[in-house]
């Protein structure tokens, strides 16, 4: 798919910290949901890397990074354990101290009770010096924001409801609109009128995603825009195509539907 | 987890080109059939990018990763639409010639029959010029080999079908073997003296996965080791630390079984 860089759109990177993704002991499902998440705001997720639990590959990532989008996220590793590193790795990335952070510390005790916060838990009040807190309801210990970089907890649930207080903060683009179009055709059937498309339609992201289910191949066809105007116009040009084509096309999803079909 | 870097194992990393996962559309379970599949063969994923179909992002990952890592493998973009450059992109990334490959032409004239590789169909023959191929049994055209990055298909049953082709070539490691302990334990209750066997066990990596179901949470210890033996004895003492916290544990999969529990 060819990448419209619309200026009115913010860019944003996600670094999942964590050894359990990488030894595919667990399937990563944070991704999506933030992609979808920021997309809603007109905030493009455009690039992940997952890295061990090792600091220098963290320290290396966050700053690559945090340098090319306008918000990098990162998930895993704010844990009380010893291989929950991120909180000393991102003070490593921006030069700053790990310190004890008044505001963690209470967090932890209204969720522990004051006398339950042991050293382990005392551990997840280490954020480094002048950072802001991320609320998390489900589990007391807090996520972090320091300069672009926000930190999360890699756990699904903490991690959804610590997006839910960040996404407020984020400055939005011009949301992307979707038009999903399926159909039976095998892909190398529509290469050429869909290149063709894409080259009439600049401001179109067209993207063809073929499956194979049951012996079958078919495509999804996915154009996003923008402009919701000539994303219905396009999208009515592909209709018009596959049926050309002798294919049948359906809509699997259409955020700017066509008035006829 | 403390990362033990031991000679014997090989390190590999994976770059998936693919919009469709970084929108959110497409949940990506090929990397963690990649790192199982890997790891049986002692090779260890070390980084997974996640790259949108833009030619520059392509090159720098694929360069960046190459250099580091025994193996790289690549997922997405060598289909026949607009959208898929990833086969140009490694030729740039490698400085040869994307040409027509002779052999590839042969295997997609097998699957469409002579007549019917179009000119859309025949750019899944345009392969870097000194690249071995991969065979693709599902629908014909191939992934590729050039240098030390494996390029296959994004579709997950025609990447698995590739990498089964693949696994053969390349050599092993000795494969990790790993023992998951699960309790109700809170993280933080374990984390101290879970940091303490770890210091006593550095040939063991040692992982702490909290969960949180239903209102309860939950740790499962993921415990790692080329050494069955002391993979054993650092799991019956991991078992004895939560009996000791009043914790239940319960055996999640050991792969170096103990005698006793």
């Amino acid at each position: 798919m060819s990448q419209i860089q619309n200026p009115i759109n913010r860019k944003a990177a996600l670094v999942i910290i964590g050894n359990e993704i990488l030894s595919g002991r667990t399937q990563d499902i944070n991704t999506s949901w933030i992609a979808e998440n920021l997309q809603r705001k007109g905030i493009k997720l455009f690039e992940v890397r997952i890295v061990p639990d090792i600091e220098v590959c963290i320290v290396q990532a966050v700053n690559e990074l945090r340098a090319t989008v306008d918000y990098l996220f990162t998930t895993g590793g704010i844990g009380p354990t010893h291989d929950d590193i991120t909180a000393a790795s991102i003070a490593k990335a921006f030069g700053v101290e790990l310190e004890r952070n008044a505001e963690a510390m209470d967090m932890l005790e209204k969720n522990y009770g004051s006398e339950k916060v042991t050293p382990a838990r005392a551990k997840m009040a280490m954020i480094p010096a002048g950072a802001a807190l991320i609320v998390n309801p489900v589990s007391g210990a807090p996520g972090f924001i320091i300069g672009n970089v926000h930190v999360m907890a890699g756990i699904p649930r903490i991690m959804q409801a610590m997006l839910e207080n960040v996404l407020p903060l984020l400055e939005s683009g011009k949301p992307f609109l979707s038009n999903t179009i399926s159909c039976g055709l095998r892909e190398s059937v529509l290469a050429q009128p869909l290149g063709e498309l894409q080259q009439r339609y600049p401001a179109v992201e067209m993207g063809s995603y073929p499956h194979y289910r049951g012996g079958n191949f078919g495509v999804n066809l996915v154009l996003r825009s923008v402009d919701e105007e000539v994303l219905k116009t396009a999208t009515q040009e592909l209709v018009n195509i596959i049926r050309s084509l002798d294919g049948e096309p359906q809509a699997l999803g259409l955020q700017a539907p066509l008035e006829s079909w």
